[in-house]
């Protein structure tokens, strides 16, 4: 195979989403900036069987966009999202046979893997009610800014299930601490802005009004950096969870490396010769 | 074999532990919520062998037990424990033999494990004293209260010995984080309650009065929930530890399908059609 | 082989460092506490080549040195270290064929197992600019001292680089959260003395003019202590990194019964029932 063969054969596995049609919830995309509105108001913005599965495809696409830096997820209206609608999906969940209901929480499951698998930093805006899935898509993303008044809570235990949703027992303890963990998944109770912020949930609370600004302006900011080399910081933050330091030490000389190939690096290098800011291309 | 059969043979497996008369520290059992109380307030309530005997061997029962939803675990008088007894289990350690000695780390370690591996939520409420095998025991637990004039030890380094005690290594640095973590361990200095709560070890401070009291409604609180989910958040908290993210969203996968077939969901859903408030009976 | 000679071979794998004369840093030995100063103050401490390749074979010898307890690193004028020399280590390594970057990125890398596996302590004393590769050596320490105007600042994204350098995506989110963690790592941003010691990066803040005295008597206060027993808690923190609890807790009862042999067990015991300070000798 030629080497234009080879390139004509990758690009074809590359695609754009910024006229992208979501069926499910809000998107739009500016300046490698994508922003996912969940956009049911008037009920806390709540995921149904078809919003997971639409998201699970989106984020798993997001790994071959290349018009996409950054994602940036928030609610309509006050809230954030109050996670999976207890009529569409709770009530329909109730007598399937154990092969569905797998069906079901590995859906859910994928959801979570596709948004820690794509290149693209994830920033949650949480405002208002920010509750069971909801606290989960919070979760998975990659910065959390939250507001004084939003509500965290993992309420799956208020439904009779497990706090083990959706990677929450894995996931959540690395964030919060694992007895902040245990209390929020055995109890489901509600985490204020405070106590997220000062427990490491949140990176920063904002005023309601300006939340969904400043998560704009850092994705901005971000899809303005070297977005290969924020790729990799993700695919490793990933990547090391369970390694052992010696191995992640390993692991990150050759992501690194790799790195050290790319132009932004040498851009980088040319602006600060030049005393000028370095425009970073993603390349 | 018969249905009913194999009913008989799994339920001469299960227990109950309500009449247990324990030797060497108080128990009680009230409502599916189990009291321990170690009780020789005069000496800050220190473990001995033959305490740490019976401790291991009664989480090591509680897995069987029908009748205990939640653990309680406190200490008489303003002391929570002051680890193991010096006389009692230091000065019988010097000169041992090494498989003598393996098999005292192994027991103090055992009785950890049993900790984790009961499908019991464990509530230590902590006053005063909190030092060595005592801090192990309240690091073990799944969530603490404290008091603001508690002092919590990591003592080992004291007597001359490692921070590695009863999984304190690996435990510890989850719970308030690596360099905390180091510090207690390496200078077995005391935190104070305020330092406990900002790092995440107490999930709240309480008034010294209303401790035990705060921790038996917490228990309550719990023990009146989905007691079969609880105990799948436990053993995956502890199950999903060193796997990876991916690895731990499937296997959480499973275990939520597991308890979408429980009739405490089904429950639930009811209630809330209802509009009504559910009473989950833990199956 | 004889007992002896047995004897005088492993003698002959020890060394003593006290008389070391460091070419690219400052280095002293005082009472077992070692003190490395990063001393290039007018280019606040930046590292190079060389100084990365004599931290790391000095930290190799360091496992086979018997008069040094503890380590404390700090920077000479008001700063820790500014990290990578952008004209010394950054420009030569543009347009390296992949190979020597590689032995570059594991170079840094072999630093930080260097720094983690040796048995001393590390304690970092951080004040003014903690930047890139420094922020790397602050974290690498097992404790860190700082100031309130510390400013800690992952810059490789500024860089064109991944946040993935000498294991930071796997040590820093388990000092500070995973969420605070990949703020830092992708944006680049620095953090302040204040958020450093709320995140628990930093064990206590300092006024800058007691900072180095500060951390040499915590220094002194270990270097007093059963270092033995300090270099298998440094130990079982590495060692214990990804595995699981059950695991951990195995590793732990072999690793403090063999403490349980050592001297300093039976000297601390000896000194409490004379009720008497303990000397630890480190055996």
């Amino acid at each position: 195979m030629t080497r234009s063969a080879a390139e004509a054969l990758l690009a074809g596995n590359r695609t754009t989403l910024a006229a992208y049609e979501a069926k499910h919830f809000g998107w739009s995309v500016d300046a490698g900036v994508a922003t996912i509105t969940l956009n049911r108001p008037e009920r806390k913005n709540p995921l149904t069987f078809e919003s997971y599965a639409e998201l699970r495809d989106l984020f798993r696409q997001l790994a071959y966009a290349t018009d996409v830096k950054v994602v940036v997820m928030h609610g309509a209206g006050d809230n954030f999202c109050s996670g999976g609608d207890v009529h569409d999906i709770i009530a329909p969940l109730i007598d399937l046979p154990m092969p569905e209901l797998l069906l079901f929480t590995r859906m859910t499951g994928d959801l979570v893997k596709a948004m820690r698998h794509c290149p693209q930093p994830i920033i949650a805006a949480v405002d208002g009610v920010c509750a069971g899935a909801g606290a989960i898509l919070a979760m998975a993303s990659d910065m959390r800014l939250g507001t004084a008044r939003s509500k965290l809570a993992f309420l799956f235990t208020r439904v009779g299930l497990a706090g083990c949703d959706m990677g929450a027992c894995s996931i959540l303890p690395r964030i919060i601490g694992q007895g902040r963990a245990a209390e929020l998944l055995y109890t489901g109770r509600s985490a204020s802005g405070e106590e997220g912020y000062a427990w490491g949930f949140y990176n920063r609370l904002c005023a309601p009004e300006a939340l969904l600004d400043e998560a704009s302006k850092l994705a901005a900011d971000l899809a303005a950096g070297p977005t290969f080399a924020h790729g990799v910081t993700k695919k490793m933050l990933h990547q090391e969870w369970s390694m052992s330091i010696d191995e992640a030490i390993e692991s990150e000389a050759q992501a690194q490396a790799i790195c050290m190939t790319t132009r932004d690096f040498e851009r980088a290098y040319r602006a600060f010769a030049a005393k000028s800011r370095p425009v970073f291309e993603g390349d």
